[in-house]
């Protein structure tokens, strides 16, 4: 009996101990590979001011800057859908399809680049382009659309605030830019940043475990940093090609069409994986529109693994934790200018 | 010295109590033509309850019920344009034309019908018809929209609670409540009627002679009520064809497509005016952007009236000052739910 006693004694203190432990380990772990998400991503070429914001999240809404005034950033990336569209692949002006699925908009800022094949630099290049895209805003030009934007006479003074240097503030130039900074505010911290900064309650068991898993199979390989990729190119079926795993049925030379280079060839960005249980479809295609399925193909195609049904739950788990709390300003559709 | 001392001493109290006669006239005459706007447009078959309008807030933004996924109520009346969307006809799914301008909902509940010809009885029945419009929403049938709705599992909840007496909350019947008690809450109260509330000094001279003016030539014969306009069927084109002032190049029959009638030909619902300076283009093809263009035509047109330059800008001044505040909380695009 007092042995008994002893033993029970014993037992108490050690599962609470090694419970910690072990979540220590898993967030000392975590820290390293992901680190703290910034409250906005800055960038020395176009620093943050509160003027840009505001006009940016306006001209975040402009349709008429189009070649049929139908397009506006909003129209691919609505805020109600987390900024993605919830389309395979979005569709622009006069309908046409673009050539990939829409990224969220949010937390993009701080990836090396933008796009599934990187071939936009930053938010800011992403915006000018987009201008001229054929499937997206459509216009002939920059200069065909600085003179739509400037026919737009109540943006003046909002362009004059927001870059006060310029002799000409009104040019899609500083649109990107506006653009460009309203976006690098758009971050969304969550229930995971709580996690990292020392509360370990707000995960609950089955997330964290899904969490070391994630570190332990090999995704964090790729998915690392504060917005869980978004950081390095990687060939899309390392394991075999990939439209045998997403049932693709057009093929896509990811980042081979901006280098011309064999290495890259399926090569695309990581996508970054914060809110990606709201940002469905997946893949640079929209091929698939389940997340457990994603996570499956991932695990084969990537890492010829073949999860088993509890391991893809916890990841599910895990991936649905990192869903966060978009901007409340970013959130409402301000009244735009009249022409 | 005396004489004119006695003179000036009789006109100071006089002046200002002519004009307190006149703008208590018109304030009077005003009232009685325009009433008070209610602050929710009710209705006895769709009280509005908060549940209601918070769900029918969610689906205003919902593309994933229209047929190919793009189409919602925010993409033809999208906020930041007063609920309107700037263009001559609206473009629907499948890039297909709508036959006429999408006017703003914006205090449309407070009309007699919906649709510039009547052919839509209410807000609900204008959210359920446009879900089978062909150039709107385009879906095959209300079954098969149905079916998707009830795809989107995370509105049975939102539902639930909108219509808690319900078996099958989840429907497009439903839908085109939630939407309907939504929109009655779309009033937009400004300057006009704090005026009306007996704050005279909320308009300034020039927006009161353009009122006066706008009840003296005969604007509000047809144009009266709380949403001036929204009240009554007319023929546009009293003085003669009404494409022979607009230059349109496509003729709309108006009404006659519902009646049948000849005595519908070319008749329109009269337009209200509320926000009227925020919703270019005017009429129902859109084929005029210039407001004071607009107001120049209705005169020669409707009345039979050549207005000059001041008229029309004072009356343009009168109609700025119908520009309200929209509903913060209508400005805020929700979360969608997921599949």
């Amino acid at each position: 009996m007092q042995k008994l006693i002893i033993v029970v004694f014993l037992m108490i203190p050690l599962y609470p101990l090694t419970c910690l432990g072990q979540e220590t380990k898993i967030l000392q772990k975590a820290r390293q590979i992901f680190g703290i998400l910034p409250k906005q991503m800055v960038s020395e070429q176009n620093p943050i001011t509160p003027e840009k914001v505001t006009l940016g999240r306006m001209l975040f809404y402009e349709t008429r800057i189009s070649i049929d005034a139908t397009v506006s950033c909003a129209r691919c990336h609505p805020m109600s859908f987390y900024a993605a569209d919830r389309l395979e692949k979005s569709i622009g002006n006069g309908c046409k399809v673009n050539p990939r699925n829409a990224p969220t908009l949010l937390n993009a800022a701080g990836q090396i680049s933008q796009h599934w094949i990187g071939n936009r630099k930053d938010v800011e290049d992403q915006a000018r382009q987009a201008i001229i895209g054929p499937p997206s805003f459509g216009m002939p030009s920059i200069a065909a659309a600085d003179e739509k934007l400037r026919g737009i006479h109540g943006y003046k003074q909002f362009f004059e605030k927001a870059f006060p240097k310029d002799k000409e503030p009104v040019s899609i130039d500083n649109f990107a830019k506006a653009i460009g900074a309203f976006e690098r505010t758009l971050t969304t911290p969550g229930r995971f940043d709580s996690f990292l900064q020392g509360k370990p309650s707000t995960l609950d068991s089955s997330e964290k475990s899904g969490l070391a898993q994630f570190m332990e199979i090999g995704c964090a390989h790729c998915h690392y940093g504060p917005c869980l990729g978004g950081g390095m190119y990687e060939k899309f079926g390392n394991a075999g090609p990939y439209w045998n795993y997403t049932g693709s049925t057009t093929i896509d030379k990811g980042r081979y069409a901006v280098t011309g280079s064999d290495s890259d060839l399926y090569v695309f960005k990581v996508p970054l994986l914060r809110n990606v249980a709201m940002t469905s479809p997946y893949f640079h295609d929209g091929s698939v529109h389940s997340l457990s399925e994603a996570i499956g193909i991932m695990a084969k195609a990537q890492l010829s693994d073949t999860l088993d049904d509890a391991q893809i739950g916890s990841l599910l788990h895990f991936l649905k934790s990192l869903t966060g709390d978009i901007p409340a300003e970013a959130q409402i559709a301000p009244i735009l200018p009249l022409d």
